[in-house]
């Protein structure tokens, strides 16, 4: 799905000829947006033909699983961000990159899938709101702060969910927490894997290693850097967490053991003992003097008794109980 | 909840007009401060208006959740502080942020909620008991100082804690110390995310970077410094306590099951050993030649006692007892 | 085996005679490249007389366990790299090493083995076929970006199997499945041992601080150099889940143990408090009232059950069952 | 308790009129040292007075629990060790703060108690063995030196405990290992979180940043830097032994349980079985017909021999004998 | 025992009179080596007079456990090396230190008991065979270089037994095997602690802060160099894989533990309820209809075996069997 849209004498215009492009990238003052979802081949092949993007850097572009990065090309710059949801029924992250090629005026978008921030930014951008002019540098610093304000929505419902897993945790009977912690330690794996690259493509944009904003522009810049500073420590946070959370479901998993065991050997002896008197009165001897007793009966029954509660004092002073 | 202060002519006076700010502001030796307990809206356009802060600051400022900097903005700096108060009764910490923009004669400070060293350096510096002067660098010292050494005493309630928690676990029986560990261990977690990023705000101030301070006052700000690093350590040092403590209760768990196992053990081995005597001559064989016998039974209890003292002492000499 | 093939005028000749190199190393744009299999010490005969290698990097060539590495000579360079190939036979990784001596005009490669690699390059330099050229240097690219491109590969194996495993570890009674995370860590402790030295030969030849690629063919060197670092970042993540596997095997398993014990202290503690029921009825006193009852019998059995059910009960009440 | 002793004309007084140090101080090829020990009001009033401390100096001086370090302030530094000892009977570190102040004629100490190596270091400095001259510097370094030799001999002594515990390990039955391995631990924790920061303080005199010693005079200052770090690398090894040593005694105590285990099931699985058999023929069916059997009653002792042996044989043959 | 060599016009010749070195180091191209084994206190007094080397220095080559280093002091070079040996018998790896005073024209090596080393070298230059001229630098090459590969030497034997050992792990009922992997882990804890800093005095050599080497002499540093880092990659690997063992074995263990107590409780489930059964029918009311029957004791039989059965396949089915 291809949508190209350019910015010019003040408003936002969608262009269907692709071929034009070449043309418009010569007009002055005109900013060219060319979005393309699934790109197909011969999407792929306008970018080699119309921008003369290079070789390595389209392959880039295409390939599954790149990591985030900036590059530096002769006249425009490829950046690769992604955009992350969180899949609440299948419980897990979805991350989509989105490949950015940065020219003096224009932007080329290439993503895999539908990505709610780019249209999104798009649509201000047509029609003027919060997302201002030609320049090029405000469209994707408006595109990334979006991109970047979204991982806060998730962090947020991850934070819920490990505080639902920590009041888990003290529910007994509750196996599938551990699961749950390592579904979550799994996606911050994840997440993790994909913002500290892009800390380190706004660092490069931060020390004007890439000259694609202006210093007076910085400030916001600086801004999305502190928010992915900030996103790191959440994630590496919410790791410790997760961690204190496994740890105290095992620690509580070896406590239960112990009581299952306390419970098991307590009643096994008193049991056993009781079973013996049985046992001993049960025998066939022709002599046993206590069986022709009147009281032998009540005394069996009373010794079991004894031993009983003797052991169970017993335990108890030991604080067994 | 607004108040407004200014030293002037060696004493501090509040104002109620807050619109005489802008004019205040150009007043040669005078010294502004605007506090600011929950801003309402109105609070947040005076802001704008009177002191002309960039948009991107007064949102750090109003933002929860954000952590500990400084920030250059044109005339003035903008510096994020985190008080901690330790809540006894909830057995958890409290951070409420506290942003502070300095100017060269202004200070303004903006809080979420009731901060006592706000109200106390405001105090004292309006006696003009311990916080001198006009100078904005000696306010922002006598605020940052006061918070960072209230850190201590937080820590100190965390210490002794942890002495609490290291003594119960020796003390059988009390699960509920797992959940204090962790419980603590997350407090320092917490803690740490604020003091770490605070140091470096203190670094800043100290490299000279951001020109608050003059260089005969970076005593002051190294001592703070100091202060915090001692904190971080601290912190770092009772985490390693309370990992060790962690590892003590697991392999006194660990111990306790031993124990256990060993007396059911024991304790099922002899009593079934005796329950099968006692069930053998319990058999209604017709030829049991025992059971004829005036010795038989006297004979059986002392087989019982044989074999439940053989066993006794051989669990003995295994060192199982 | 040897196999000498020398590119001259727009075409690449195998050629027989060995002792020709050196006259062939003079001529202009040619390019030389002698490949040895298990070399013979007539083979590192040749090394030192046509080319006249120092000692010490002929020593490195032929030793076994030699780590990544490049190393300046005067007038040529010593390559060492690995390629891998996942054995899925034999469960484990295989690493060959490649020695590559680089000169202005020649390649030397070295290997203890049949690797594909080196003959699928060389198959299509001969052949003129997307290796271009009497270049050294676009032979040396194609060559480690073959080998490169390659780990990707076995990376998506072990991928897959680390996914099986994950999956195994829920399907209960497979204790396999342990052993099989230590294999996988194993072959991954291994593989970045190979990958992280790797970096650092591609990292000296994109600081230039090596010249062996044009300024302009750094691109191609940085493609590689961001492969390996993805590489890298794979193995540490696939490290970190294997890790995860491992705890969420453990905690399984600690759960198993605990549901067993639960059964068995049920179960036992119900038996044997019939058992005794039973034991007491069997004993042998003259005066047992309820043995002459007609409703003993029954009596007995109802006061058996009804033991076990208020047992029963009370154990689902504590949630044990 | 304040003991002044001047360095005048080859030979060391002591000096009892306090009010004289300004004019000592300033005398030529003169050092006073000032000592206190449980500093007065009165005593710190002198600092404040004779020599003009800064308050914060004074300030870090007097307080507990400050971590060592460096100071410059105009015309002299500020320096905080620690010493070391061990007590043997308590089994644990105490360390006790030695603030000094270190001007270019004199030097002060400052300790909150008894300490061996002030007193002794003055002792040799009174009659000039070993101790020479006239020097702060030949006097500082003599007393760090020997501050520092004998962190050395503690490191015996917790290495020798290191041996103990190792050993004691594997004489079962001594629960007290673990207890041991965390205090040991824990007063490594405290070993160095005080030598790391020592360390930083002779980097900087190593690195001249802080002149107090002469170029020549290095050589005597990396070596006491040498065996801080050779008193670090010896703490971290021992960190290491004692986690080796506590994953050591929780496997063994795993190997406990399994052993205890097996014991269990194997003496329960027999004894039951056998116990069954004689219920068997404990019922009372009136028609039985091996009750009636002479050879009733050894074979259902034969009987029980061959299920105690076979089962005792088929756990030998699994190995769990 | 003092042993003096002396090379002077081609050959090397021993020297008996100790006095003469002061005279010999004056000679010009004369290389003279002085090798001390456990040095008498008079042999110390040369080094002082003969040489004049500095008293820390001396005191270094004396003391124990000193860490590897080299040291620059006016005219010679301090440098302490570590020979390692593993002994097979007591299964535990040997250090040795050697000190040598490297100077222009003379090598004094110290060493507090046989090392074979020194011998060899010494032997090789004695016949001037490998170890050429009267270059101080050749002959330390030889020295460290013959030391440094030794190490893959008892690598190798470490790395043998590892294999051993993770071999020994899945055959049941070896204990021993964790006390191995916890003696494993501790040689190579030390073995690190000495490899470390002798990587950091080769670098120092490479980086030509010493000028030992002639610059194009470091070829062969490079490669001692490299070999050290690979020694210290190896030990890493050595100590991730012994972790992995021990993890092996714990959850192997783990594992063990669950198989007993399923076999524990399935049997006694089984047993117990068959004794149930016998036990009921042993109650001595005399009004049990079924006793009276015919068909009652194989009825009983049959209840038990059907019970078992039942049992059985239930277990069966949950997969407990």
């Amino acid at each position: 799905m291809v949508s190209l849209n350019v910015f010019h004498r003040q408003s936002v215009q969608p262009v269907a000829d692709l071929d034009q492009i070449s043309d418009l990238l010569l007009q002055p003052r005109t900013l060219i947006w060319l979005d393309l979802e699934r790109p197909s081949p011969a999407d792929i092949a306008l970018l080699r033909e119309e921008f003369g993007f290079h070789p390595l850097a389209i392959e880039d572009a295409l390939q599954e699983h790149e990591r985030p990065k900036i590059e530096t090309y002769p006249g425009y710059y490829l950046i690769i961000f992604y955009s992350v949801e969180y899949d609440a029924d299948a419980r897990e992250l979805r991350f989509l990159p989105i490949t950015l090629f940065v020219g003096a005026n224009y932007l080329v978008s290439i993503r895999p899938g539908s990505v709610r921030h780019v249209q999104q930014t798009l649509a201000r951008w047509q029609t003027n709101s919060h997302v201002p002019g030609y320049q090029v540098s405000s469209v994707l610093y408006a595109l990334i702060d979006a991109i970047v304000d979204d991982y806060f929505v998730v962090l947020d419902q991850i934070g819920e969910q490990i505080d639902e897993v920590e009041a888990a945790i003290f529910q007994r009977g509750r196996q599938e927490v551990a699961s749950e912690i390592f579904t979550l330690k799994k996606d911050l794996l994840f997440f993790r894997r994909i913002v500290a690259p892009e800390r380190d493509v706004l660092n490069v944009l931060l020390r004007q290693e890439v000259r694609i904003f202006q210093p007076r522009e910085l400030a916001y810049v600086r801004d999305v850097y502190d928010h992915l500073v900030r996103v790191t420590e959440s994630i590496d946070l919410y790791r410790d967490l997760l961690s204190s959370a496994l740890d105290s479901y095992l620690s509580l998993q070896g406590n239960q053991l112990n009581q299952l065991v306390k419970v098991l050997t307590l009643w096994s002896i008193i049991l056993m003992a009781c079973s013996l008197v049985a046992g001993i009165y049960g025998m066939n001897f022709v002599l046993m003097p206590e069986l022709e007793q009147p009281w032998g009966y009540p005394f069996a029954l009373g010794l079991m008794a004894t031993i009983a509660l003797s052991l169970a004092i017993y335990f108890k002073r030991r604080k067994w109980w």
